[in-house]
C-alpha cells in the first residue's frame, strides 16, 4: 500500500502530519522552508527515505521565490538553503544525500536560467517521489526472498509507507511477501520515546490487513525466547562503509538480543542510506533530542520535572551482529567492507 | 530513606498510592479487603515485599469483622480470604509467601479466642513491616559490598523504598553504599507499560538526593556500550530452586546486554521471594495484564484502538545471566542450585 506520505498536488506540497496519528489523519501543505525544516525537526514528516524527499521539496520552497538574477547569486543562496536544512536533523545520510544532488544538478545546469532552475529544483523532488517507489519495489523483491510462509517477523519504528514515498523498506519487504501469497505475522515494538511503532507500523500494518502485536521495547527478549520470531527487519538511517547501521534508537538492542536467540537480524535500507565517506559507525553523528520527550507523553507527565533525561534518538549495530543487508542494488552479506564497496562503487 | 509506604497508624492501614506518582503523593486508607485486592491488583500498592505485607493486612481487614464463634469457622473464612488474595496477582512469591505464613500462625494459635486470633492477625502484619526493614538493612549491607565509589548502576523498575517498608532491595543497596560515603551514579530504566522507573525510581532517588538519569528502556544497549554502566541492579519478584529469576518484563533483555557489554548483573531479594517448590523458572506463573495499559499511557490513546498486545508483565532471567543474588542472609553465587539450597534450607 502507499498512503502518499508526500505528494506535490495542485501547487502545493502535501504531508501526512505524523505526529496526529493515529488518533487523524491530518495534511499539512508547507509553503516555505522554514515550515518546512520544522516539520522534518518535529517529525511530522519521519523516516530516512522521506526525509531526503522532504528536504529537496524545503529547496525548492526554499528557492522559489528567488530574485536572484544571476546564476552566481542564486547558487550562492541554494547553497544557504542547503546549509540551513542540513542542520534540521544530523543522522539520516538520505537528507544529505538528497541536498547533495540537487546541489549538483543545480551545478550541471549553470547554463539555464533562472526560472529554469527553479522549475528544475521542482521537477528533481517530484522525480524523487517516483524514484523512491521504484526502489522500495526493488528492495522489496529482494527481500522478500528472505521470508517464508508462517514466519513471524519483529520490526522496530517505522520503515513502512510513512517512512517512504511508497510501501516502505522493511514493511515493503513484509507488504510484497504478503502480496507474493505468504502468510506473515509482525510483532511491533512501540519505540519509545516518540512511539513510531505503537502510533505509525501499528496503524498502517492494520490498515493494511497485515496481522500486527504491538510490544513494548522491554518486550522483545521474551517474546525471542517463547519462539514467537523468526525474523527481525528494521530499516536505517545510515550505513558506513564497514557495515554498522545507524537506526532508531533500540536497534543495537534488539541485534545483541537477535544474536543471543539466533534470529537473523537483517537491515533494508536504499543505497542512499550508506555514507561511504565513513569508516565505520563511531563516525556518525548521533541526534540528541529534547529531554522532555522523555519526561513527558502527549503533554501529559510521567517522570519528575527536573530529572536528568539521556535522549539519543538513535544507535549503531555494529555490522557483526548483521545477518544481511538488503537494498535495490541486491542483498549485501557480510564481509560487508567488500559487498558494499563491490555493490555501490 | 523511608518513604512509609506501608503503615498502621491511628488504627487504619495507610498506603501510597503509587499510580499517583510524581505527580501527587496521595495516601489511601483500605478498610475493606476488597479495597485492598484492588490496591494490589492496580499496582496502587507494588512491589514484591511490599504486596506480602499488604497482603497480611488484607487478610485482617479481611477477618476483623468476621462473626464465626469458633475457630472452624473462622479458620474456614479465613482460608476464603487467603484464596481470593491469592488470586489477585500471580507473579510475586512474597503474596503466596506472606498468606502463607498467616495461616500457619492462625494454625498454631488454634486454641485461641477469635477476638484473639484477630489480634494476632494484625500484630503479625505489622511485625512484617519492622521484619522487612531489618531485611532490607542486612540485604543493602551484603549488596553494598558489590559496588565501588564512582560506581555508575543501571536499574530497571522499581525496588527502593516505594517497594518496600524500608529503603528497598537494589536501591536499598545504593542508598546505603552512599550512606558509606560512595559516590553512585544511577540509570534508570522508565520501564514501560507503568512506568515505574520514570514515576517512582526517578521520584524517589531525585527525593534521596541520588545523581539519576533516566533512559527509555530500548537506550540500555546505547548506555553500555558507551561505558556509562559498570553494574546492573535488579530487585526480584519470584526465584526458581535453580536461581532462575522472575522479575519486572525487561529485566532477561537487560541480563542478555549486560553479559554481551561484560557487565556485572545483579538481583537483590529476600528470602521470602525464593519459591523452592519451582525447579526452574519455566515454572513461574507470568502475569498478563490490560491490553490498554500499552495501547494507553495517563488515558491517552497512542496507537489503533483494537490493535492486539501482548502485554507480559514479568520475564525470567535464566540463572546463568545472573552474577550474584543478594540476600538477608547473604551473597549467593553460581552454581545456585547448590549456594541456594545451602543458605535458605
Amino acid at each position: 500500500m502507499s498512503l502518499e506520505t508526500i505528494t506535490w498536488k495542485n501547487g502545493r506540497v502535501k504531508l501526512i502530519d505524523q505526529t496526529m496519528l493515529p488518533q487523524r489523519l491530518v495534511h499539512i501543505y508547507p509553503t516555505e522552508v522554514k515550515t518546512m525544516a520544522e516539520a522534518i525537526k518535529s517529525l511530522r514528516v519521519r523516516g530516512a527515505p522521506v526525509i531526503g524527499i522532504a528536504a529537496a521539496f524545503g529547496l525548492y520552497l526554499g528557492m522559489r521565490r528567488s530574485r536572484a538574477r544571476d546564476y552566481r547569486r542564486f547558487k550562492q543562496e541554494l547553497d544557504g538553503v542547503i546549509i540551513y536544512l542540513s542542520g534540521v536533523r544530523p543522522t539520516a545520510n538520505n537528507l544529505f544525500w538528497a541536498l547533495d544532488r540537487v546541489r549538483k544538478k543545480v551545478e550541471e545546469n549553470s547554463h539555464r536560467s533562472i526560472p529554469e532552475l527553479k522549475k528544475i529544483l521542482l521537477a528533481h523532488a517530484r522525480s524523487m517521489i517516483k524514484e523512491d517507489r521504484a526502489i522500495c519495489r526493488r528492495m522489496a523483491r529482494y527481500g522478500s526472498r528472505l521470508l517464508r510462509d508462517g514466519d513471524n517477523v519483529l520490526t522496530h519504528c517505522n520503515a513502512g509507507s510513512l517512512a517512504t514515498s511508497d510501501y516502505g523498506t522493511a514493511l515493503g519487504v513484509i507488504y510484497k511477501a504478503k502480496e507474493e501469497g505468504k502468510k506473515i505475522k509482525v510483532f511491533a515494538d512501540e519505540t519509545r520515546p516518540l512511539l513510531q511503532g505503537a502510533r505509525l507500523t501499528a496503524w498502517e500494518l492494520t490498515k493494511s490487513g497485515v496481522d500486527v502485536t504491538l510490544i513494548c521495547d522491554n518486550m522483545a527478549a521474551k517474546v525471542m525466547e517463547e519462539g514467537k520470531i523468526d525474523k527481525i527487519l528494521i530499516g536505517a538511517d545510515r550505513i558506513a562503509r564497514n557495515g554498522d547501521v545507524a537506526n532508531k534508537i533500540g536497534s543495537y538492542n534488539l541485534a545483541i538480543l537477535a544474536q543471543f536467540h539466533k534470529i537473523p537480524f537483517y537491515v533494508v535500507a536504499p543505497v542512499s542510506t550508506f555514507d561511504l565517506s565513513l569508516k565505520s559507525g563511531a563516525d556518525i553523528p548521533i541526534e540528541e533530542r529534547n529531554k522532555d520527550e522523555i519526561r513527558q507523553i502527549g503533554g501529559k507527565r510521567i517522570a519528575p520535572v527536573n530529572v536528568k533525561v539521556y535522549n539519543p534518538a538513535f544507535d549503531v549495530t555494529p555490522a557483526r551482529l548483521i545477518t544481511a543487508i538488503v537494498t535495490e542494488k541486491g542483498i549485501l552479506k557480510p564481509p560487508y567492507r567488500k559487498s558494499i564497496s563491490r555493490l555501490i562503487n
